[in-house]
């Protein structure tokens, strides 16, 4: 029906006559001569229609944005001083020859030159998606997918599907269910990840694993969560960490040059006790060169409670960030900064400006001055290399607050502050603590198949709250890109961590007993990540949502306003499931 | 932790030194010398431990078969009289120099050299996966959805993700139905096929789709079903038929030709009504040169009511096969023929032996001969071209049951009497009706978005029983690989499809409504088609199950024996997402 694409027509074609098919994207009548712009996929074309072909032209004139059309046409360069530099196909145009009217368009439900509800978007997602910003996403999304598909494989990795209908667990109260008609009421879940079954594969010997794959999770969704969500899923089998994260970051460096030009470099490493130190979160945004510098040794003898309490103490925290050429910020500015730390927990926001560094004492200005000695005040600021005209920021508090509220604050300033410097900033996370503790019970801080850190099981249950994990976080601007870890292989350390967890023997068995069955045969050393997909692309894309790299994502109370969905159900077939609903009494 | 595969081992690799791991294959202790077949994915090697390095050898001799170990040694040519020519590594064995062993095993509770359940093997599906004969088919599954994403992705088509939890309707009695939590009573429903979806992204522009995607069917299980399946999943835009089918047989050209060096060559098309009247089948195994051959014309007046009663009934149909060589078939194995075409309803099997064809009626032989006259008994032999010593078997019923029991008989006897011919025989099905009428109700054929060919909403109307579909099934060795239509892509056609099938302007509102409105807005003309992953992949290894091609398939319960699921629920998520079970009354 066509011979090339719209966006392909270039000043090469000059003179050829070809047929496209698309979809009007404007038309215009400019003294009695239509131009037409044609969309398709790859870009727009102009078309004009000359009124002396007069059934061609009536054609031409009865058309309407979004029909869709074939038309043919001879390429010609445009006039003198009509060339459009800004498309690709901007120095050429077509006179319409031909001209058929595949199917009409009624006028559309969404104004593309607003901004359109984001239920708007999705109830007509099929016109939100002709829109080139967001054709284009999805264009870059499938081939990102392929550039990975095409590394894995030649990285010598298996594609193995694994299942969706997976086993049910009480524990998995944010698994989506599903009930299983043939073992009436039993249910499957859809997997949160394939976790367990790379990890069989490892065991079955496909020694090198990757998968694109759907995951899920029932939960009250944030801004950038979605029920169904994809994963890059790897797993290896005889690798170290090491060898696992230098796979995955030769892949996304691999990616980051083949879609965006990008040379990543080397990703440096650094310890989750440094990054919560140095930046107060486990994902670091290393755009931002604000740090927090530790101070709990300069101010342990002061009289100012406030700042001597937390740093005389174990679990206290006193830390500064000094921001440079802070000193200009108004009080207002320094009153809401400190209502900001406040979400974290903060009581509130001491602050010092060095209005003149030379001038001792007198060029410093604090509500706290009063209670620091000189010795101290210098201490501080000399610590944190302070300089004429910036502020510095005091934190004192439980260690959590201080590490949350800094950290936070510490990414607030440097986007209203405009800090950032370069546009991308890679680095694993590594040695994250095995275990996070929460009112006297452990609980794992990747999950309870995560190896240890060079320890036997009696080692670990010495002292599980300082064991270091095997496991790392691959890092980008502040965001969570993946994560994984080196796997349990060892049926003995499996049980001693689910012991550790406060998982039963009894549990232990039927929830996990298959896979301590299987460590009994032989299963090798292995290790694995998983990256998140739609985060990836979002970032690479610099959309600001997940939901815009998806073809058809959900709203945020997980319903599709396009298909309607959830809905109704088949009584019958509810009947067959044995399951019925049950209308809550009071309605929420 | 290695240097290389095991598989890949070979003479070039003499005198060097390599670090393998894998699993102790087999371990034999050959006078006083101890022998370790090692094996990994790529394959096996053979390691020999000397008696002298004792420490080595005692590691070596308290090896046991699935341990997992890293060894070193140095490769050398096996003594003269000890190469294997079967395996890759078979020129050459290992000397163990170093040992570890990273983990033992206990004895296999499958024995591989016996058959096991099929309970036994997906219970311990990770050590049936070691096998290399399931290792290598998911190998080869791997590399197919390789290439097959290669040559769309060359192709220009965009691997684009549609959702999983999709919109149940009253109608998905076969649908997995999924609670929805936010939205309580009502629920989602798992894809049986992304259909309206990629529709829709056509409807947005995207031009060409694919996707690799999982499907799930809630249906009772069959040999080769599983509940949830892997489609290869396409659509396009601007194509008819005929370019459709050429892309998708392009594909699978070149997918023969990478994967089995096998040219399919160009495939032939047959229209769904000769395939049914040369075949009995519309997916026929062209392998197999056996056909039905119509005779009612020559049994219309013979006094036998048996053929003469059909043979003068519109929906009658009277047909023989003629078997070469069949004269020699037992009175038994004719017998077993009749009860074999009575599961098709067919109330006997009718025969006629040609034991001398120069002798005129007295060459035949038949207990139906003494009802017809020398003409139609000559004209029967001469119509289907019997010879001496061929034997005719009849067909004489309603056309569904002739069309059926001959079509089913056709197959049995091509593999009963080994006649099947060639190795892959490809073929196009096209030009099927669009609808069927059952208790005169139409009902789609394929669904209710494909297309009829050649026709205006009117004309559809006006004889619907008779309209033939722009739909087209790939077909290979009496296997449906896939299919797809040319879909509907106007509204009036759709509503008018809709109407003939019953459906009610007010339902179809409900269930698809959003099609109807989608329509609208310049909807381009599109087709697609979807091939079956896990059966292609089966045909190509030759493996009898799709069970077999699939790394965590399920049992015909629709359970998973490994992992134990379908399990219990957690009561507090049930009651969160508004349902209870209802333990039927009376146990089934």
């Amino acid at each position: 029906m066509r011979t090339d694409y719209c966006g392909n027509i270039n000043a090469s074609y000059i003179g050829q006559t070809v047929t496209l098919c698309g979809w009007v994207n404007r038309r215009r009548d400019l003294g009695g001569v239509i131009f037409i712009d044609l969309r398709d996929r790859e870009g727009l074309v102009q078309v004009v229609f000359d009124p002396d072909l007069v059934e061609l032209f009536d054609t031409a004139n009865s058309l309407r944005n979004e029909f869709c059309v074939q038309l043919s046409g001879l390429v010609r360069a445009r006039p003198a001083g009509q060339v459009n530099a800004d498309m690709s196909t901007g120095e050429i145009e077509m006179l319409g020859k031909s001209l058929t009217i595949l199917n009409k368009s009624a006028p559309l439900p969404l104004d593309w030159n607003q901004e359109n509800s984001e239920e708007q978007r999705l109830k007509y997602r099929y016109l939100d998606l002709r829109r080139p910003l967001m054709s284009d996403r999805l264009k870059f999304r499938a081939k990102v997918t392929h550039a990975v598909r095409n590394f894995m494989d030649g990285a010598g990795f298996l594609d193995i599907e694994t299942p969706i209908l997976t086993k049910a667990t009480p524990e998995g109260a944010r698994d989506y269910l599903v009930p299983s008609r043939t073992h009436k009421g039993q249910f499957f879940a859809l997997p949160q990840s394939p976790q367990l079954f790379k990890q069989l594969l490892m065991m079955a010997g496909m020694d090198r694993y990757y998968q694109i794959v759907k995951c899920f999770r029932d939960e009250d969704l944030r801004a950038d969560r979605q029920p169904e969500f994809t994963q890059i899923d790897i797993e290896t089998t005889f690798l170290d960490a090491n060898g696992v994260m230098a796979i995955a970051e030769s892949m996304i460096r691999d990616l980051f040059q083949k879609m965006l030009n990008v040379d990543l470099g080397d990703f440096p490493q650094m310890t989750y006790a440094e990054a919560m130190r140095r930046f107060g979160s486990d994902k670091p945004d290393l755009r931002n060169p604000l740090e927090l510098c530790d101070v709990a040794d300069l101010v342990k003898d002061v009289e100012f409670q406030v700042f001597s309490g937390p740093a005389n103490d174990a679990n206290g925290r006193v830390a500064v960030i000094r921001v440079p050429g802070g000193a200009s910020l108004s009080r207002k500015q320094l009153d809401d900064y400190a209502k900001f730390v406040g979400i974290y927990g903060a009581k509130g926001l001491a602050w010092m400006k060095v209005n003149d560094l030379a001038a001792g004492m007198e060029g410093l200005q604090s509500p706290v001055l009063k209670f620091l000695s000189e010795d101290v005040a210098q201490g501080i600021v000399a610590r944190c290399g302070a300089q004429t005209g910036d502020l510095i920021l005091f934190g004192a508090d439980s260690k959590t607050v201080v590490t949350e509220a800094l950290g936070a604050l510490r990414l607030k300033l440097g986007e209203d502050l405009g800090l950032l410097q370069g546009e991308w900033r890679p680095l694993w996370v590594v040695d994250f603590p095995m275990f996070e503790e929460v009112d006297g019970r452990l609980y794992a801080l990747h999950h309870p198949f995560t190896a240890p850190r060079d320890m036997t099981p009696e080692q670990l249950a010495a002292d599980p709250a300082n064991a270091i994990s095997n496991a790392y976080d691959m890092v980008l601007n502040g965001c969570e890109l993946g994560g994984g870890s080196v796997r349990i292989h060892q049926q003995d350390m499996q049980a001693k961590v689910f012991q550790l967890l406060g998982i039963s023997d009894e549990e232990a068995q039927i929830k996990f007993g298959f896979l301590l069955e299987a460590l009994k045969y032989g299963t090798p050393p292995h290790a694995g990540l998983a990256f998140g997909l739609d985060r990836l692309v979002m970032l690479m894309t610099g959309a600001t949502s997940i939901r815009d790299v998806m073809a058809f994502p959900k709203t945020n109370t997980a319903a599709c306003p396009l298909t309607d969905a959830p809905g109704e159900a088949n009584p019958e077939q509810l009947k067959e499931l044995a399951i019925q609903v049950v209308k809550p009494t009071i309605e929420k």
